[in-house]
């Protein structure tokens, strides 16, 4: 586990170092980047409502005429790829996206797995085939194989517990970096916040909300994103999953992390700064 | 529109002592009760995950065998009704509703309108079809009629925004009535809040936490309910409703009022108490 | 098992004089009598389709709003049963049915069993919410309690194999009794025949149309009507009901009589008459 | 529009020398020649039910685990070409089931319009995803492209009336070729027109069944294959198609023919041979 304060500190516990695939937590930043780039042209495309349904359901899609529910389901995710491929080649989409991590988490080593990626590009027909669904409504502008492509090798980003907590600080600080430069605008990073209390475990969003109570995103890697606003960005990882594929045991921990602390988005402790 | 905020002061506006039928609001006190009653064995008969689907759909229902995705659905609030019925006569049970609003709203001319009920009772062919479809699965243990006639009542409760911002202040101070006195645990108080942010509006829940960003339940009757933790508790009512059914101008002013103030639960302007 | 054959003659064997509650296999007589009164207006409540569902599922009715797929299906035989209804008291309108099917069978004998009828009536939860769920779209004229009474008196109907297999010899006749009195046109004979065959066994029809290939009606008392045009009229009764809710060997019975006799609608052995 | 009888004559209305894609009805051909290699396995592969839903609908595939619900829709075919795939290579299956084809209708000039089969494949992105969501459930064998390939190919085709209702025929003479020669045995005969009875016009069988009475098999290009047995093999072609996606002029010239030489499988005026 990582915790970045809104004071500038780091607490790290664990292997807290040791590299992981992040997996769906790279949709936070994903989103964040198509946002920038086309604002809320993008909920045209996508909408943002929990989807009561599994990671991977394409039900959905077919009762909505190719709209994914919210952009951190695959679908939803696949879709923000093809706007951060506008205008780029995959390799170029790839390359902003890494900088950016890299310009979040102020650590230059960060890197995509590309054998990681290419496992994925092999064995991933359930995501092929929403990708060719959403075409079939026009969902997709990019050619399928350079969409998927690019959206396995951002799921691929390796980093460690450190390098996430630090890459979320954004989003603990209204949109700043930490540096004073602002990332996105108050009100973005807070839709953001809410997308991921909502919608960032799947079809255990709720659950995660009630239990832990603060905005986050988890992958089938094992890693877990969580925010609390102007306290701490936290990261936690450990590979085993529950049954709605998300980590068990950094479930666990931020829920204890969250008695402990008061850091609930629900509780009173958390007031206006004065 | 009314706030109630955390020093003891409150706001008024517009037409905050005029009562209106505070209907699936209702739901947030009958679950507070039922939650005193039988902990989280309530979590058995009713889920907490977004519904995804409409505030009166059975087709979740067929899929999860009689078993509510959450407990602000009326699926879900028809079996709250049903676990706070037990042991009483609906007109007790609707008796220690009443009281236990009546307490926290510090108000005792809070009543419950009975030409409300008795229309809802009347033309409630959806909610008499979702009552008989659990019991088909042993999700309700009183008699169908005995349930809906308490449900209908409870909904039927008059208040003003005044009254109801009072009354949700137990859920704005961690569970703590103003007088000191404890409602609900601090936790079950977060959780509470929890629910209402990922459930409180039907399946416009996820639009209403991105763009407000307050743990909110809406009713028919135009009124919405809105809690910041540590900060206030809000009414407003404005009759008109959106496709979604809830107030629209209601949601207006309280994304604005949230602009404004910084009340948002995902917003670094709420942080931790010294 | 009783086989009524189109010369006149009848083929009894095992106790095929024993009553039963003919159950679903009533949905039949008084889809007849419901077209006699409507004619192809009951198209405008009820459809003609396959449900790809359980017999008593509700989802279709949410996404289709409130229109049975077919007279089959208990909502759209519910649906049938308003019809009937019309200008008529329940006791009345069982009256007129129970006139029908012993007029059809030539058996004044055939009786409703009081007692069946008042144990479905105390159980049957699911129907209850099929029935307010079609009144709540406007898709039931008259009261439910009345309806959902005659209904389940209807389905308590106790036969024997052998007037069962009398009853249904119009079915076989092409529309006429073999009295040589026309019960209904000859297209409508085949009509009916042909839903019997699309939707006569819930979500196992395509089943028994592959294995058996004739129309046919089951119920869960575990009898099946099933007619060969312009050869026989079957009835059989075993208890055992296999997974989708038809009688198990009842089923298997009529598939060897079929590869017995090539009494299959879809064998050649079945020609032109000349 | 083309006849051809039992007692070998075959009658032809309008352009009945004209060709055209018979697309989905080439499922029948395939569904035979995959019956013939692996037998009543194909149905732990593919379901034998009415789907209740459109031609493309996925939503069944993910309720039920990649099997598709019967033959006739996409999904059931693509799993149908997969079989017959097996041990080789897409030229050579599409070969084989040339001269099946061609073996059936008399006639070596059938071929495939490679133009056709082109543009589906360019376009064809709603086939693209159900291949690729059953290969993720493991319900395809061979490379998605080898499939989609030779299942585009199949469904170009390209007939005339008079070849289809010719190459029909084995289907009217339970299973025998009219040279005598055994195509399939009498019973799969009887079972492939019951599934072209109850699946045949995708989610409007039920009424192609009501109104017309015939096992029947329709095709995007306008075409319908419809199976009188013992009497008539029938191809009918009229490109404008209803809502449905089935011909509209096609449905209702089978439905005049039907009315007026009782050449419905649910009328009595066919009985056994003597």
């Amino acid at each position: 586990m990582a915790v970045a304060t809104a004071d500038g500190g780091i607490v790290l516990g664990g292997s807290a170092d040791v590299g992981f695939s992040i997996q769906s937590i790279s949709k936070v930043f994903g989103l964040t980047l198509a946002l920038g780039k086309v604002g809320d042209e993008l909920w045209k495309r996508v909408g943002r409502e929990p989807s009561g349904t599994a990671f991977n359901s394409i039900v959905q899609l077919e009762q909505e005429a190719g709209i994914p529910r919210n952009p951190f389901i695959n679908a939803g995710a696949i879709v923000v790829t093809d706007v951060n491929l506008g205008g780029y080649r995959p390799r170029e989409a790839l390359g902003e996206l890494l900088r950016f991590v890299r310009y979040l988490a102020e650590d230059e080593t960060i890197a995509i797995d590309d054998e990681v990626a290419r496992s994925e590009a092999q064995t991933g027909f359930r995501n092929i085939a929403l990708a060719n669904y959403m075409r079939s409504f026009g969902n997709l502008v990019h050619p399928v194989e350079l969409v998927l492509g690019t959206y396995f090798h951002q799921c691929a980003i390796a980093m460690t517990c450190r390098q996430l907590a630090l890459a979320g600080r954004y989003l603990m600080l209204d949109g700043c970096h930490p540096d004073g430069g602002r990332v996105v605008p108050e009100r973005r990073a807070r839709r953001i916040n809410a997308l991921m209390l909502t919608c960032g475990h799947y079809d255990a969003s709720g659950d995660f909300a009630f239990r832990v109570g603060m905005p986050g995103k988890s992958g089938v890697g094992g890693g877990i994103l969580a925010i609390v606003p102007g306290s701490a960005s936290i990261a936690v990882w450990s590979p085993g999953l529950n049954e709605n594929g998300n980590s068990k045991l950094g479930s666990l921990a931020l829920e204890r992390l969250a008695e402990a602390t008061g850091w609930s988005v629900f509780s009173a402790r958390l007031q206006p700064a004065r």
